[in-house]
């Protein structure tokens, strides 16, 4: 069955669900963040299908989120590193954990934690902020057209009064 | 094909993605945060066919992050509504948003903008912080075993030592 693509959808969550959202790619994402570089790493660690593997590689550095580089240590090898775009998916992968630990794992069957180094403190706060830095309340929102809306984005959601 | 389940994995992610993962899920659930409550809603909203829409709303339900409730307007009907494990994935799909317009649409092609009614202000920064409220850097971490952890998760992360 040939799945709908979200691509064309006027919606940066469906554009992001499009490149990052297939079955294993958020996973491959998650080992790239935790230092796996090579095919046998995420191989290994995921006990992933080699072909679903490659399929997946191939796509998240065809969207610029890994990129494929010479290996230090063996220069006939390579290996995949995230790129800035692709780093700046932690935040979305670290709302995914601690939501995961809470809702789903719970407290006792947490299975990892995550350190900052320099403080050996955990991370386990994602907090959603206003462009002034203040903390938000999902309830007190309004959503209104961007500057890419199209005409049927514009009918949906008009435009609020500034407060 | 018969897809691999996650549900077993030693890791939030995974786990998350298997609720929340599937194609259609997160976007169901972005209608659900936009005011969607109706069958009829998130069909018109998403353009996605019935089958798969009743399939995914019924999971959801039944992983109580959405909760199907009679209609207030009309008892013979039904709603569905976000629970508090619901609600507590917006911080995953703003992130997914924020990234999407950013490295995906770029400025000028933003479909919508989230404001905050109470400042007016736009909700565009989904910040990763430690226990003790400190924005971190993705690449000053380390990754340790929680109380959760099989054999392999304790063998593969080691304690770090205290900083």
């Amino acid at each position: 069955m040939r799945r709908k693509t979200f691509a064309r959808m006027n919606c940066s969550i469906a554009r992001a669900l499009e490149i990052v959202g297939e079955w294993w790619s958020m996973l491959i994402l998650r080992e790239a963040f935790m230092g796996s570089r090579r095919f046998s790493d995420f191989q290994r660690n995921l006990g992933i299908a080699r072909n679903i593997l490659s399929t997946r590689l191939s796509k998240l550095t065809r969207q610029e989120i890994l990129r494929r580089v010479p290996s230090k240590s063996d220069r006939r090898r390579h290996e995949y590193r995230l790129t800035e775009k692709g780093r700046a998916l932690f935040p979305a992968l670290t709302a995914l954990r601690i939501w995961g630990d809470r809702w789903v794992a719970g407290p006792d069957r947490v299975s990892v934690k995550v350190i900052d180094l320099r403080s050996g403190k955990e991370v386990n706060e994602v907090r959603v902020l206003t462009e002034d830095g203040r903390p938000v309340d999902p309830r007190n929102l309004a959503v209104i057209p961007g500057p890419g809306a199209t005409r049927a984005t514009r009918a949906r959601f008009q435009a609020v009064p500034k407060v």
